[in-house]
Formats: C-alpha cells, sequence, structure tokens
C-alpha cells in the first residue's frame, strides 16, 4: 500500500488544484482542512462529531503526544488512529514548531535538540532518527521530519543556517525511514518540511534540497509565525511555484479563511490549524458574514443561528441567544458548540472551495466568499 | 391538555410501581431520573445526546435560571424547553433547596425568604406568587411550589416551623396557580414539595396539609442533605406509605444508584440529581460492576471499555486507557465521555427498573444488580 497522490483539476486562472490522496485508512479529497488533535483529542469534540462535519483526516502533535500519554500508550492501543477512535487517516507533526515556539530552553545541535519539557520540566532530546521512531510508533499515515522552524522576524544567517541544518535532518529523516519499515501494516508517507523564514532565495534552497530527497510529500513551514499576512501570502505563493507539482502541499499551521483561500489559490493542498477550535473556545465564531463575537451584549434575545448558511448541529439547533448564554456562563457546552460550528465552517469553506475549482469558477466564488464576510462587519 | 398520571404496574413483593405521565410534551416511563440541566444545560451534554441516551425529561433550577440568562431571556425563546432545544417535557424546581443550601445570607418571613444572590452578591426576595410567576414565564411541564428545605441534622421544633410554613406557601402557591393561566399553551403541573427532616410525625403532618391542596403531584424534599443513609431509606418508604397512591412522586435530589433502587421499592416515581454529571467531570464512572475512578494509574493501558455491560457511545467507542488519559490532561471531551457514560448508566438503570417490575421480578433484579456492583469492589 502505497500513499499516492493524484491531481484531479485545476483552475485556469490560478494555481488552485483539487486532489485525491489515497491512504490505507481512506482517501483525502484536497484542498482539505485537518483538524487539530494536539494530544489525541480535537479538543471538546468527539470523532463521531468530526466525521459527521466532514473531516477526513485528523492530526496530533508530536512533540505533545510524545510527553502525553506517552508513545508506549499510544503504541497499545495499536496507534493513533485506534487510540482516539479515530475511523480515518491521521498526520503527526514531527515537532519541530513546537519546540521552538513553547519550550525556552533549548539547544540546538547537529544531532539533535534538547529541550525542556512544558509538561514535567524535565530535559528531553529529539533527532531526526528518534522522531521518526516515534511516528513509527504513533502509526500515522503522513509523518514529518524534525525541522527547525525560525521565528518572525529573524537575521538571514541564522535561517540561512536552520534552513542547511533542517536540510542534513531531513537527509537522515528519510535514510530512517528508507531503512525502517511500518510497524503496523500500512504506509506511512515521509513529509518533509521547507523552512527559509521570509526569505525567497532560502525558501529556494530548502526547496531544491528537500526535493533530492524525493519525500511522498512537502509541508510549508515557518509561516503563520507573526510575520503580515502578505509576507504569508508571497512565501506561499512563491514556494508552490517551486514545489514539485506532483506532490501534495501542506501549509503548516494556516490561518484564518481568508489566508487559506489566498494559499488555495497559490496551490496549495493541506491545512491545518487550532483556530477554528481555540476561538470557539474564547467565544469567536467564524461565519458566512463574518466574525461574531457571541460574548456581545447585542446577542443577548438574537434568536437567529450563528450563521444562517450554515447546516452544521449548533446551527441546526440553537440560537444566537442560547449560545451567548452558555459562552456567558462558561458552560462547557458552549465551548462545544461554538468549536463545532467552526470545525463545519472551516470545512465546508474547503468543500466549497473543491466544488468550485471542478466548475471553474473558483476566483468568482472567492470574491463572493470574501465580500460576504465583510457585510455585517 | 391536563397533566394525567397511570400506574401500569405494580410489584407484588414491594411497594415499586411503573407508570406514565402524559404532558404536552411528550410522555414519561416511570420510574424516571430526570437528568439537571441547571443553567439550561446538563453539563458538558448536548440535548441531542439525552435524547440518545435514554432521557425522558430535564429538569432546571428555578434559583438559577431566575438569575442566569434571567426570566426574560427564557421567555422571549419561548420557554426553557426551547431556550435549550430540549424536544420533550422540562421540570423546574421552586429553588427552595438552593437558597437553603447555596446562600448563606437569607431572611426567612411569612411573606416570603430573601437571599444573598451567589452570582453577583445583590438582595433578592422570592415569595411563593413570584416562584408561581417565574415558572409561568418558564414554561416548564412541572412546576414545583417554594418551600422551606432544613438542614441536617436540625432541631425538632425548627423543622416543624418549617413544615407550617412550607404548608402555608404551598396554599398560597396552589391559588396563584389556579388563579393564572400558563403562558404558553401547555398544562403545568404543580407540585407540592413535603418536608419534616428525620421526624416521621412532621413527615405525616406535612404530607396531610398538602394533600388537602391537591396538587397534581408530589415531591419529597429535605432528604439527601448530609442523613444518613438509612435515614433517608426510612423515610422516603414512610411518605411513600402515606402519598396518596394515584400521583406521581418526585424524590429530590437523590442520589446514587442504590438510593434509587431502595426508592424505588418504596413506590418513588421520579428522580434527579447532580451525581452523574458532576462524578463524571471528577472523573467517577458509575458502572454495572460499581465504581471506576478513572484517574487510577491501573486503567493506563487498559483496553477494555468503561463498561462492558454498557451501550452508550463512551462504551461503544473508547477505551478506559483512553478515557484516564483525557481525564488526567483535562481535556473536556473527557468530561464529556464521562457524563455522558453516566446519564446513559443511570437511565438505562431505571429502563431495567421498569422492566423488572413489569416482569414480576424487581426484587430478584434488584438483589442481582447489587451483587455485581460489589464484584469489583
Amino acid at each position: 500500500m502505497s500513499l499516492f497522490f493524484k491531481i484531479q483539476n485545476r483552475d485556469e486562472d490560478t494555481s488552485a488544484r483539487t486532489g485525491i490522496i489515497h491512504t490505507a485508512h481512506g482517501d483525502i479529497e484536497t484542498p482539505a482542512f485537518i483538524p487539530v488533535g494536539t494530544i489525541a483529542t480535537v479538543k471538546t469534540l468527539s470523532p463521531l462529531e468530526l466525521k459527521e462535519s466532514g473531516a477526513q483526516v485528523v492530526l496530533g502533535n508530536t512533540y505533545h503526544l510524545y510527553q502525553q500519554p506517552g508513545i508506549e500508550v499510544i503504541g497499545a492501543a495499536g496507534g493513533l488512529a485506534r487510540f482516539m477512535s479515530w475511523d480515518g487517516p491521521t498526520v503527526t507533526d514531527s515537532g519541530g514548531f513546537q519546540i521552538f515556539s513553547l519550550s525556552t530552553t533549548r539547544k540546538v545541535s547537529e544531532e539533535g535538540v534538547s529541550f525542556r519539557s512544558v509538561y514535567d520540566g524535565a530535559m528531553l532530546k529529539l533527532t531526526p532518527e528518534s522522531v521518526l521512531e516515534i511516528q513509527r510508533k504513533i502509526g500515522a499515515d503522513f509523518i514529518y521530519a524534525l525541522d527547525e522552524c525560525t521565528p518572525y522576524p529573524c537575521e538571514h544567517s541564522d535561517v540561512a543556517r536552520a534552513v542547511a541544518l533542517t536540510s542534513r535532518w531531513a537527509s537522515r529523516f528519510i535514510e530512517a525511514w528508507k531503512g525502517t519499515t511500518e510497524l503496523s501494516d500500512w504506509f506511512q508517507a515521509a513529509i518533509l518540511v521547507v523552512q527559509g523564514g521570509v526569505y525567497e532565495e532560502l525558501r529556494k534552497e530548502s526547496i531544491e534540497q528537500l526535493a533530492e530527497l524525493s519525500p511522498t510529500g512537502f509541508a510549508i513551514g515557518g509561516l503563520s509565525v507573526g510575520e503580515p499576512q502578505a509576507e504569508m501570502i508571497k512565501i506561499t505563493g512563491y514556494c508552490c511555484e517551486l514545489l514539485p507539482d506532483d506532490k501534495p502541499r501542506h501549509l503548516m499551521g494556516v490561518g484564518t479563511p481568508a489566508d487559506m483561500l489566498y494559499a488555495i489559490e497559490s496551490g496549495v493542498d493541506l491545512f491545518d490549524c487550532v483556530m477554528p477550535t481555540r476561538n470557539g473556545r474564547n467565544g469567536q465564531a467564524f461565519t458566512s458574514n463574518g466574525i461574531v463575537n457571541i460574548r456581545n451584549a447585542k446577542y443577548i434575545l438574537d434568536q437567529e443561528p450563528l450563521d444562517t448558511n450554515c447546516d452544521c448541529y449548533t446551527c441546526r439547533s440553537f440560537t444566537r441567544s442560547y449560545l451567548h448564554h452558555l459562552t456567558v456562563a462558561g458552560e462547557l457546552l458552549g465551548l462545544r458548540l461554538m468549536s463545532l460550528h467552526n470545525i463545519a465552517y472551516y470545512l465546508n469553506l474547503m468543500k466549497e472551495a473543491r466544488i468550485a475549482i471542478c466548475e471553474g469558477r473558483f476566483i468568482l466564488w472567492k470574491r463572493h466568499t470574501e465580500d460576504a464576510w465583510r457585510e455585517d462587519t
């Protein structure tokens, strides 16, 4: 069983495309949004709700899973998907982003990176080989190479050094990947993570070096770390021009609905982001008419659904008045219902994008969608 | 439309009985457990999950709803059931229990009771008439008279005074109930709350005085306030012997599965309790083999469901290992899944009791059930 990505439709006016990724646990239609299940749970939501919302694949964070509940626990269950009772493909990132954003005490060497755990303060070390081994045990369908994720802003020389190190780590990761077999009976696709910050020539260097290693797919890392949206769009577009056309591209950690539409236009196939669940827990909903901050007092008596154009359980069943009440009262059902709507909104946006690309009207649909976001604001 | 309670089966060996309560929003088969939806939400659970678990009716707390979100908000939605999107009968208690257990600053007079809000510290006042008016606006199918709930232990003279006051308040409540019509187009049954602490002669006095007022049903209040289980069982049995046979009896705030089986044996028809959801959020599950404290390290690698005899979503889909992980990590999905199982367990226990009574084997079933609880402990 091997991962196979097939492009199905191309937009004539832009670089947008639709495709299908075949995995041992099911197909993924792209462009796709991957809900983030940090420690084997997409916060507040059940796997059944994810399935009913149209989720095709779930992402777990290696950095977190490695520390909680630990790899033996996930291994004993038969891998991440079985552990969390998710009937579909899974993805685990490398942990690079979390090591470089969460752990303040860290030491990067040629061998790997040491860091202080945010869980218990213990010093931990990850290498390209250990990250592979961990992800073999977690058993996701896509696994990611260890990378050095640079912050924003960051000096050119530091980014250049990180790009070179990321390439050498990627080479060791691919070596280890080729030298080992799956612990389970399914193929695990190797994804390499492009770095280079906002420097085009470094992105080019990173892509050229990683492409030589012939991974199953590519991820664009090091964005959504504080750079202006225009920079993110520019660099994403630049990367997509250089990346091999026939392999899937995952823009990591991005983003808002607007960010995703720009990236789809550039030819990105996969997204993951905590925004729909995190913002949902904070009372913020993404809707077809823009942002709704449900804590706002104007919703106290509002008998309308959160989004009149949405067919999710939250919008089918509850009023803004009720959601306002639950959120203000800090009731857990409120966190759930807001998260559920946001995830459904993100997944539906991807579905609409796929249909629009198929039907050759992506740019028109994108403009219409963006205009509607501004209606209420 | 009028509330009608019909007894269907009687156990030959005990006072247990099955029945049906007809309401404008559906029938309730008794004995029934009523999940507690304090401020219009059964904590962590959706109305859909309640329905799928077999819930027939939901209880809201007048004391809490009055303060959050407030009666106008619930009224604007068309009543409690519509506000929370619960497609079935609802019940609201009088607030008496909360006033006397939550609010430390309170002043009882003939007119009513003043107390300091636990929400914002404001001084509030409730009278038998205002409690009726509030519950008319909330629009539940059963509404409860204001009562003075005595603590445990409590002097005989204080309990006697509370019984007398509760009867005078009940009379004013029934007066107001008869003198007003429903704001909505459905019948609201008037339930009077028996007091009397652990003193049999005071319970008798309370029941005789309340029965003269011919309410639609009775509640047994003032238990589950700290008295020994044996006292609770004794007083419940005593009350059931004296209460009119043909009206439904609600044992308020009770209890553990064991408490409920004893009470069913005495002839109780309705129960409500926060225990399944509260204990679930604390990592404690009620199962057919007794209590499971899922935080216990022995469950770290346990691949069995919480309860092998349970058919709820939690038990169908997840292992103890996963539930242990979620609970230890404080993940909201863990609170949900544990609450969901406990509610399903309580509801299923009632269903089994009804079937056992119908089939004339209640005592055998009760013994078998109790024995199984002790198996693992």
